[in-house]
């Protein structure tokens, strides 16, 4: 029986619910939706419509049709970098960032995008007083705030409701990576400040792989990424200026985004307050026991409700890659070392190039999944292998 | 009960195989590819590669490294078009291309492309000489030739066969829509000189919405489409230079690729041969059946062999839309009507911008639906509504 605690890379399992709603878009919701008019077709396009509706619901957006939908949360976050940013234009950005980020800027500064990366404290946390320092260097010419959310690696949460706010003051956008916060803490883009907000749907949000979305406030005109069919204004060449169909192209994945709104279903039936809580335990009980190893060093906040569902360590004298292979081999524990898809963090925390070991239970793992875990580290601890 | 008729826009329904499929990914197959190195995380990518191997073998494709997963065939598109043309690039293609095509192509022209559009016959059938003709005007400034494989609003195909060697033997690349024609008739990308092929997943394929591919020739590099994680080179911001991690970023789509696998088995165990016959039994019923009709107009070649699975009409007196919309309530009977994201086409057949009734069998239609289907038009054409 495997033991998966890498839930920062994809959630599993999901609830049951999820699977019945893929299941049933596929065998009965078969049209395609916006693709013409007869009734399968229809049915199809009001459950993309309720989909979209939950979405938007869940995270505070009062104009449903700002939300994109998307095939992951990179997707959505190369729609909005490249949708947004030209050449000249100043980006502000953390050293904490997930490569969905790093890499379509990485891209953008080979055509003339200046990007200002602004580190952390040493717990991993950002300051939004140096972040307010970075952009107020050149203000005018800043286009585009983004951060994420909560460090893939750390898992530190971000104080992004002490920036957005101050952002929207100065007329800057402020673009949210929520890979790993978007179902795991409340995300209101009203409260937040949040302008343009990239969503996974198959981490905390419980959905099946393929699907996230892209919310873009409304007063920001982006720049399609794809090009295409969008289901109306067939006759012309030039994308729709009407939301979402201008950055929507190509036939939606109604069976993931059906999955997607029972995901979500679940965690609102479920309650923030007790899906928070049992995390938190689990957080809690996984950090307790971690720090009672010798030569364990932690990276990130040690207060858990600064975490979102990962926390990062390694063990004095073993390499990170070594001791996840040993915990899969020999007790069937998932968890994920190296870099995971973040260099620029490894940096930060001053374990680049080996990485870490990344530990991130989810909803369905249990206390005892943890205990595992603990006691295999301790004889790994204690003994070597 | 509905009778489904629009297969080209997606078909409907699915092999059992394939919702089986694409659940046992979501409840066994549940690691995400290429993150980590658990044994979850390993078996989620042997299944990928299963599904890469799948893919690659059905279309003649050699190394399967060069097959690139995408959402759909629209995002297969625009990424070899934005991946390959530059600013003063020459492409040669059709008047009978979808939106996917003229869309991101009209997007580049904004920002130096040239575009040579060549029409067709009066059956909406390309005539390789055209075709070279206008590729001869400037081959050399000619970066590319795009064509679709099939019309998605006649059902014409194409003759690539005649093209693509041509096109090869001077060394201008062949990017071929393969929409309509993937899973309906032979396409091997060797025999045919195809250098990029665009393909969904959804249609005739068998697999569920959400997937698709694209193609690439060994020798050709495209810039990516979308920046991020690829699951390799995570230490470096740039993209990998090998295939396919270099145009593949984000969390992969398991559960609809494992359904198009399933697919893609579908249509092999069931043979080609078998599949073939009994489409082009429901087309040739519906071309005469249709042909009987007082005040019918046929689109495109009356040749079956000509067509791939759509064919396109209109009734004399009738607007398309209301047949289409008299149809649906009255029987019950899905088709599609107006121009099908592909308004140069109907530019082409003099039908814009009312368009056609499109209709669209898939494999599992059946005698009786086509029948219905005539019965229903026999009424209208001869007692209107």
């Amino acid at each position: 029986m495997s033991i998966y605690l890498d839930n920062a890379a994809t959630s599993f399992p999901k609830p049951a619910s999820v699977y019945q709603a893929v299941d049933d878009a596929l065998r009965h919701r078969g049209g395609s939706p916006g693709r013409g008019s007869h009734h399968m077709a229809l049915e199809a396009g009001r459950l993309l419509m309720a989909c979209r509706d939950t979405a938007a619901g869940f995270f505070g957006i009062r104009d449903t049709s700002r939300v994109v939908f998307t095939g992951n949360a990179t997707e959505a976050l190369n729609l909005a970098l490249f949708g947004l940013l030209n050449p000249g234009d100043r980006v502000v950005t953390s050293t904490m960032e997930h490569n969905a980020v790093l890499c379509p800027l990485q891209a953008l500064q080979t055509r003339g995008l200046k990007v200002v990366k602004v580190p952390p404290g040493a717990d991993g946390r950002l300051h939004p007083d140096s972040v307010r320092e970075a952009v107020m260097v050149d203000a005018k010419a800043t286009r585009l705030v983004v951060l994420t959310h909560a460090s893939n690696v750390t898992g530190a949460i971000q104080p992004i409701e002490e920036i957005g706010p101050w952002c929207r003051s100065l007329g800057i956008p402020l673009l949210v990576d929520a890979a790993q916060t978007a179902g795991y803490i409340p995300v209101d883009v009203e409260d937040m400040g949040i302008d343009l907000l990239a969503v996974p749907g198959h981490k905390h949000l419980m959905g099946p792989p393929g699907c996230g979305f892209l919310y873009v406030r409304e007063g920001l005109q982006l720049t399609p990424l794809l090009y295409g069919g969008s289901g109306s204004d067939s006759g012309s060449p030039l994308p729709p200026e009407h939301m979402p169909e201008r950055l929507e192209s190509g036939t939606a994945n109604l069976p993931a985004l059906a999955g997607l709104k029972a995901g979500i279903d679940f965690l609102e039936k479920t309650g923030f307050v007790n899906l928070r809580r049992h995390k938190k335990e689990l957080m809690a009980h996984l950090a307790d026991g971690l720090s009672a190893l010798p030569g364990i060093r932690r990276y990130g906040p040690t207060d858990i409700s600064l975490l979102a569902g990962a926390l990062s360590f390694n063990l004095s004298g073993l390499d990170p890659a070594e001791i996840a292979f040993w915990l899969d081999n020999e007790h069937a524990i998932c968890v994920r070392a190296g870099l995971h898809c973040a260099p620029d963090t490894h940096r930060s925390l001053n374990t680049f190039p080996r990485g870490t070991v990344r530990v991130s239970p989810g909803y369905f793992s249990r206390h005892e999944d943890i205990q595992a875990l603990i006691h295999a580290l301790e004889t790994l601890s204690n003994h070597g292998k």
